[in-house]
């Protein structure tokens, strides 16, 4: 199997490190987005939406999506439990995910689409729209603070798949200069301290 | 245990279906989401990002994002089975639950906000990216057809949690004159098929 991969980008980043914390090596080919080789008619026929990352499996069946792809990896091989254990931990860490990803990940991915154009061959950048999503991501940032002065990690006392997002999250913020501000001690701690897992290399 | 819900809203009905189709019987605490009752200081301490539906458990711990509740409800009770049962139907409909979210059920809420300016007491509404979403909400149902011109449900051969999103993203995109064009014969079947399980009346 193998997953088409972009190495610049924070979507497919999140898989590398899921697949790193449960060591399940991966053959990993470059597809350069920029030049919208993810858009290729062969491309297509693995994902009709053509984004990446693509998990490819021997038989040619693919499933895409970042979090989809997790979740195959996590029912095939569930430890260490990233999505969770228990019931309650499993919707907990859905929640979590979640609420990084809307308001987050994804408002950093639409600031930086929209106010920057760097996609505007393939959409219709709306740049007050990109920095509403700005201003939604640095809100957000307040709120993780606040979860993280009383929690070990983003979904409670264990590292999980929400850790992994808001952490890729947090680095790709970099691009529309959104920042954990220096008041935020507990969420820069715990940045800390999941960046020096050997999986953020990944 | 309850849930907070909000009986018009599509979002919470997404979780009254999938708990219909498990037969798990619920209590519903109903939320008025016009009148912001969801924004009260007592729902912020349930879920501080003011949103329904939240799964409130007997100890008070409260779980929030529908799909987070799904996913606790499967975990605690998975047949049948509505995240899939093997690995690779989990990823399955992982992606197509995804998918269908992103191009879909999003796209509609946000050509909902942000053109008729229902919430503008809480948040910018930007016109122009309405529209924007509008339009990939009509797109996406080409995708859709297109899928369900070769399967019976939307992640393959069986009934899922995607079927439950895109059954609600269609019903909810009335608002925003989205439909089913008559060209869209597969699409239409699979909508009459799900629309007519007693679980969509929930």
């Amino acid at each position: 199997m193998k997953i088409y991969d972009t190495k610049t980008a924070p979507t497919p980043r999140r898989v590398r490190i899921f697949l790193a914390e449960k060591s399940i090596p991966m053959e990993y080919v470059e597809v350069d987005l920029q030049k919208g080789e993810n858009l290729s008619k062969e491309m297509r026929e693995k994902n009709p939406i053509g984004k990446i990352p693509i998990l490819e499996l021997d038989d040619g069946t693919c499933i895409s999506e970042s979090d989809a792809i997790c979740a195959y990896f996590e029912a095939l091989q569930p430890e260490p439990f990233l999505f969770g254990e228990s019931a309650l931990e499993k919707g907990q860490v859905a929640m979590w995910q979640r609420q990084v990803e809307f308001g987050l990940f994804m408002q950093v991915g639409m600031c930086f689409q929209h106010t920057t154009g760097y996609f505007k061959d393939r959409m219709k950048p709306i740049k007050e729209y990109g920095v509403e999503a700005g201003i939604n991501a640095a809100k957000f940032l307040k709120l993780l603070n606040r979860q993280l002065e009383q929690n070990q990690f983003i979904a409670g006392d264990k590292f999980s798949i929400a850790d992994i997002t808001a952490m890729c999250s947090i680095d790709f913020a970099r691009v529309i200069d959104v920042r954990v501000k220096d008041e935020y001690t507990a969420l820069q701690a715990w940045y800390d301290k999941v960046s020096a897992r050997p999986s953020a290399k990944a």
